[in-house]
């Protein structure tokens, strides 16, 4: 079988060839194809977002994609909730001697089509491959420049009288690495909601101007977010612990393993904050899209000068939400 | 001796310290402080330039820097090159769980200095942490984006009658690492040349508005460069052996190691290709700015229609320049 070898990250004829065989074959366009040190490419004028970010996948396909394709949705995602229209993409790859070739091809793949999704072009990337044992298997990298569309989103922006909307269910893409890597099966198999995000939070900054912060509920979960979010803003929020939308078999995962599914990553999920009497229309009009048909209302800012995530229990207990800490979550994400 | 956990890595409270407590302390500016998903920051209109390189060394230090200060000059060079001023960088990092804090401290401190030196600012950021075994040390990715301000350079855009000229010896950062990899000592120490190289463009783009074609000779040496800019630009290029700069350190080590040393990396030259008749004046600018004393014309654009690369000794002989290729280069950088 075909595998990547040393020499394809050697910056020589086999470098060129894995370059023109694999990466333009499927990457291919007018800036791209230029192959210069630095993609150059047209901005209007105005503010751009800048992200970055490192994916690391053991095995690298998950039910429901592969570390491609949530390369591209993560970055992408990172770029849209700050209110930033995705438009170029860097990639690069860190690969170990020795990785099947076809399992690369298929990755790559991954990439084209969240990418052709988010209408964002993949303009310059790199290759380096390590010695066998020096990496353990594929890391990708991937930087993103968007279009700032809508100012003003920020952690740091949360007002007393907010919402908290979330898009769908949280955690299920963390269940799903979870299940993956400790080889549990838990009756019901756990697909990844990783997917880009742009084409639902355009639909959101159309249809209100007031929205105040966004964030895509990654590593730490839905809790990082909140408490980052409360931290920031100075301000206590609080959450309905029953409206917090949790696949059964995700809880179901959970309460094996004694973890908090409000901890799992999500990575095609979006949490909102805008002032409450905007958020039936926005509601309505998440639920019309396809990315955001789960979307519902979980909580809202009820006070301020107080940094804090008060969850509110069906019978009406009170408990502080923890952030995620210490010594579980590198399992999982 | 306190080490990187892999909570570190895992998006929590221990994230969040290690962003505070290093990230920050060295690195904090209005931007990268907000700690967004994505750095927003202001553009002027017009074209802007974006690259992305991994860096991966083991030891992650050398003789004149580390990988740390590597990761932003290599990533400035990639942006100046083009024409463009560097502004902003992301700077990513896959760490192994053990790795030493003070070293990340001092790769973080190479960083901060490296970036200062050519006034670009880190805005974004992203740090994984790898189980113990899964990566070897450390590798960092960098990402930049430049305001382009000088239009048109290209590898496709040399003409016959060019002169082209390097900034100093070649291959100095890369028969350092290669003393540094097989712990050969060659009696003399070989310094890396490993540097920002924008002060430097910036004055030869001053000095001539007909300059066609830059880049820095990294992965391949000088030997890749002028091999794919006469293909790519469909030239003739002759190159005057005798008048390739190379150290005597960095000659004897690849006698005694069978290399050639314009295959072997700089991270700190530039080669420039532009009409002859410009040339006088781009050097006696070179000469005089602390990064490009050591700057000649090594060769000519002498024909059209024919994509090679001919060498031509001091004995009138006269043979084609290989591209690097093969088993070699991993050793090497």
């Amino acid at each position: 079988m075909k595998s990547v070898l040393l020499a394809h990250g050697g910056g020589g004829e086999e470098t060129r060839s894995l370059i023109n065989d694999l990466f333009r074959r499927h990457l291919s366009n007018r800036v791209l194809d230029r192959l210069e040190d630095s993609a150059v490419v047209d901005m209007p004028e105005g503010r751009i977002a800048f992200t970055t970010d490192s994916y690391t996948l053991s095995p690298p396909f998950f039910n429901g994609g592969n570390i491609g394709k949530l390369a591209v949705a993560g970055t992408v995602n990172d770029l849209s909730v700050m209110g930033a229209r995705p438009r170029y993409l860097s990639a690069g790859f860190m690969i170990e001697e020795g990785f099947p070739y076809d399992d690369l091809e298929e990755i790559v793949k991954g990439m084209k089509e969240e990418a052709a999704a988010s209408e964002i072009m993949v303009v310059t990337g790199d290759t380096k491959v390590l010695p066998r044992g020096d990496l353990k298997g594929i890391l990708i990298n991937t930087s993103g420049v968007g279009e700032i569309v809508y100012a003003g989103l920020s952690a740091s922006n949360l007002k007393v009288g907010d919402g908290i909307i979330v898009s769908g269910t949280v955690g299920d893409h963390g269940a799903c690495i979870l299940a993956l890597r400790e080889g549990i099966d838990f009756g019901l198999s756990i697909g990844s909601d990783c997917q880009s995000l742009w084409g639902l939070v355009e639909e959101v900054l159309k249809a209100s101007d007031e929205v105040h912060a966004m964030r895509d509920p990654t590593r730490g979960g839905l809790a990082a977010v909140l408490t980052e979010w409360s931290t920031q803003s100075g301000v206590e929020i609080e959450v309905l612990e029953e409206e917090i939308p949790v696949k059964d078999a995700v809880r179901g995962a959970c309460e094996l393993l004694g973890m908090d599914p409000t901890h799992l990553a999500s990575e095609g999920r979006v949490v909102i904050a805008l002032p409450e009497r905007e958020a039936e229309d926005v509601l309505s009009v998440m639920r019309s899209h396809p990315l955001g048909r789960g979307a519902r209302m979980i909580g809202r800012v009820i006070g301020s000068g107080r940094g804090r995530v008060v969850l509110r229990s069906s019978y009406n207990t009170r408990r502080i939400m923890e952030p995620p800490s210490g010594e579980l979550l590198p399992r999982i994400c």
